[in-house]
């Protein structure tokens, strides 16, 4: 009799265990990080989830303070040769090219609709400045995201022929989803701009338009000539969400400090720093760009030298020896970079 | 047979919604709103939250945009004879007075030490920011919301002898609990400093930090002596919210138009105004101050001047009129105004 009251007891836990494997994902045992091979960056990651979410642990983390924040360029998804962002603003110049056409005798305009990439690899920071102003602001707020949301859904990067947002990285997809999985909410703090990174941020990672902290354009509150309220995007840089405007951002937005940060640059120094200043369990970590062959390799800690786009120098690779922040190397850690292509460990994507 | 079944089926629904009614909250049949008297402004809300959440109504909205937004000071918590924020403010004045030995013989802090209320009666709204710069200004982040969770702890209304955190509306507390329960995330969006709110809205209002949108100083990213990283307080205000400042943030901090907004002067317009000119259901409220006994009376529409604190013009009445948005009357909408004190029509708070 006891037996058998067991056994029932015994297939009533499978048969909830089965329920909840089917609502509430892979059971305990299944691998969360299958993108990832085993290594020391890999076992931080689940040694982290484990000490913040048992509540028996010191390091125990409540689930109102589970922030995590990831840079996006070259830490969620690819950002060589150039932001995708940049990408977008050049094709809006030949777009918005008919209503403005002073561009043909204007530059740094002349040169893009030349397509003269010799002058356009010459560009300055106030070149660049002037194309995203000129192609960022003066619309509605729901006018540009309608145009970058169409955007990204149609354009295809030239390397891989696949839509921008394929080139995200199938292993920090799995973190953001663990994480979230363990109660963790995923912020986006991006140098990339607010706006742009949400016309696809929940589709594409997971992530809601307010968790999305970007590089920001002021609005400004008016009307329609009919009376309708409208916002529309001003010139003005509102955020500059890059180096310390990082954490001053998070601050701003978030009101908490994060337990978890990724990055993969100078610009993400400084989060990296204000996470891990913070008392208990910090997850600092740091994508390495080393994989020519399935992705890029730059930056000194690859071998090779100092990129202007994502650069990774030898002192913020020091810095994060230093401190302990883990150093990701796309080359050994990822066993896949994309969901697309066979997993291998090198060769393909 | 086939009735017995039925008999069996009923009992386990009857013991499924006693078990979802423990772990839920009240039932169905019982009235979330208890605080409200029957009439328009109760059955709006009912209504609103009605059709918004029935997958079946044409105003369903997904859980995703269900956004509410609350103005704070006259909406949420007493705002009369002064916000509670200028009062912490006076109070910081007297306290730091010790490390600024200066402010006796200078203008505007002279008068608030020497407690000479004729003079700070006229004081302009320079004064004001001197005062507030001086005493929200200059230190870290947390040692600020330290100061300011410690100060509205301690001080209490001289008016009812309580903190001032018990000085909320019952009734307003209800619909944001009411509307989180139905999977709306409430945000206030204050006139308020974002920090000084946030140091308190958690406990108070069920509000977490990031759902806080305020006025809000800059910050400035920097180290301390042994080079721990640390957020300083600016005297740079980054963001003012308050009239068009208030969708501005909104769109700023969540990026969706909310469905609900409820305010009481005429800093809250632009925000109602933005919030009504979307499609679907759109719940737009104003709270009317026409209860000079249980609390304070103000403004045209109760019959009395303009008030400099708390605006509610003639010309907003108006406007509310023209577009919908109900009115709420202290006055005959609440049969009780406070969680303290005994809950009647009048006479009491």
């Amino acid at each position: 009799m006891r037996s058998y009251r067991k056994f029932r007891v015994l297939a009533l836990a499978g048969m909830m265990m089965a329920l909840l494997g089917a609502t509430a994902g892979p059971g305990a045992t299944s691998d969360p990080l299958p993108a990832w091979n085993q290594g020391p960056a890999k076992q931080a990651i689940l040694d982290f989830v484990r000490v913040t979410t048992d509540p028996s642990d010191p390091k125990y983390v409540k689930p109102a303070d589970r922030i995590a924040t990831f840079d996006q360029d070259g830490t969620l998804w690819v950002e060589h040769p150039v932001y995708t962002q940049v990408v977008f603003a050049l094709d809006r110049v030949v777009a918005l090219a008919p209503q403005h056409p002073e561009w043909k005798t204007t530059q740094p305009f002349q040169s893009v609709l030349a397509g003269d990439r010799a002058a356009m690899a010459k560009f300055t920071l106030k070149d660049l400045e002037a194309i995203a102003l000129a192609t960022h602001a003066g619309m509605s707020v729901e006018s540009f995201q309608a145009t970058a949301a169409a955007w990204i859904a149609a354009a295809k990067n030239p390397r891989w022929h696949v839509p921008y947002t394929d080139l995200t990285y199938e292993p920090m997809l799995e973190v953001m989803r663990y994480l979230r999985a363990n109660g963790y909410r995923t912020y986006i703090v991006t140098g990339g701009g607010q706006d742009f990174v949400r016309s696809y941020a929940e589709r594409v990672y997971g992530v809601p338009p307010e968790q999305v902290i970007g590089t920001a354009l002021d609005t400004n509150y008016t009307y329609t000539k009919n009376g309708t309220p409208v916002l529309v995007r001003t010139q003005k840089v509102l955020l500059d969400n890059d180096l310390s405007g990082k954490p001053e951002d998070i601050y701003l937005f978030v009101g908490r400090r994060p337990h978890a940060a990724f990055g993969n640059s100078v610009g993400d120094q400084q989060m990296l720093e204000y996470t891990g200043a913070g008392d208990g369990a910090r997850l600092t970590m740091l994508v390495l760009h080393d994989d020519a062959k399935r992705e890029y390799a730059y930056g000194p800690a690859a071998g090779l030298p100092n990129s202007k786009i994502g650069t990774f120098t030898q002192a913020l690779y020091d810095e994060a020896k230093a401190k302990g922040w883990i150093v990701i190397s796309m080359k050994r850690d990822w066993n896949r970079i994309f969901r697309f292509g066979p997993a291998t460990a090198s060769g393909t994507p």
